[in-house]
């Protein structure tokens, strides 16, 4: 059951996340140590060049990396991220998928692979969170 | 004469980012490898737990990088960052300095100090560029 | 038969790597895109905490990633790499697997799982290189 | 007084490093958040491609990361590392000079340096530790 209740905490979390939400980032999953996030593509989220922002890719990794440190009931918080960009965008849907690496009382990294719709490698990105004390509390 | 015409290519590229602009980022300095860009934060950039979200201050420090590695006239694409994160912050204006490292015909680097209010050191990012050959054009 | 050529030409390519070779790191395979190398850790790979320094750790999974960077038939050199230290070793075998998240012509990228003799996570890597159009040569 | 005494006992921890000893890595300064590190580069750090290893370059980094990031007394230890490699080398000498980005009681950040002879970057580093409580003690 607490597996149950933390994951509902983590999805509570991250559906508070204003800045991820009104760029149309969305929640898909979330379970003990992983999630999945997605994004649909638009002209919002376009650089310069037209094609999708670093910064839109960055933020979707980051939200399933935010969702999957944030998944064991108490509060992480990112402190490292390093992202390789691997192929451009300029539409589609992308998926941001996060997998724990590993977790102890205090550090826990993780790989999240952003593919797009034909299951392309688009970025990379590996993080690490600070895990607190401090519960994670239903607003 | 062509320092100061790459800086105004730059500057109209950087003028075409609509995610960065929708965002509020605003570019307050570009010169040859050197950009500084400015982010008020309000709520629209807070995470769940009312702090700036990781996202947006990726972004902002992506977008000083993005100007500063394109201010020699020519199009680069970032293939590498990374950011620690080192102060949270929910309000104020955060401003982020980009510096050239080094810059061979085919990749840059640039380190981008994000600063808070008070002078403090709110992240610290270090970012690689491909360079192409392409010249960056008005539209 | 050219995967086949493509592998011996890896290995004999880190032979040649002397400083690996003299830390004692050793190549245990090689496919292409993948690789994996191992440490036997003494007192020579200490660091002034007597746990192993972070430089060996890094040289191990540097050395798998180079051998699955070159595992194509052509010359990659390394442009980036970011490592995350999770777990403090003092002795026993440590053991490297690269894997290649993807690549295209120009550009590849492999992540590096670390672990020690019971399996735990030592650190993760993640790689970036840059292909030359150069083949590999037997020396 | 203190800053002395952190000095002093920095020297002795980075002197008892047996890994960075061997490869010739040498100490040359070390104050308040800051250190100077050296390596004369000889055939030994050489890889397969005859060129100095990425490895020895990242020991170099880290070697002046550990002793800027204990230099205040306390032990600290590396939780993450990015590197970009920026010119390749065989020979001549290496220097790498780490500098104290921000230190809380917690986490501390470090960009490093490394040129070469000619005062080339050769390589940038980005380092954050995780500081202890912990005194460093002479032997």
């Amino acid at each position: 059951m607490k597996e149950n209740d933390d994951r509902k905490l983590a999805e509570a979390f991250i559906a508070r996340d204003r800045f991820a939400r009104e760029m149309g980032i969305q929640l898909v999953a979330v379970s003990a140590g992983r999630a999945t996030a997605r994004l649909e593509i638009t002209e919002a989220h376009h650089n310069g060049l037209g094609m999708t922002q670093g910064g839109a890719v960055f933020t979707l990794a980051d939200l399933a990396f935010a969702a999957a440190s944030n998944s064991h009931g108490t509060v992480a918080v990112a402190i490292n991220a390093s992202i390789s960009f691997l192929k451009a965008t300029a539409g589609g849907v992308l998926t941001a998928e996060a997998e724990e690496i590993t977790a102890n009382p205090k550090l826990s990294t993780y790989t999240v692979r952003v593919t797009d719709d034909t299951g392309e490698v688009v970025a990379i990105f590996q993080g690490m969170a600070y895990r607190k004390k401090k519960p994670l509390v239903p607003e």
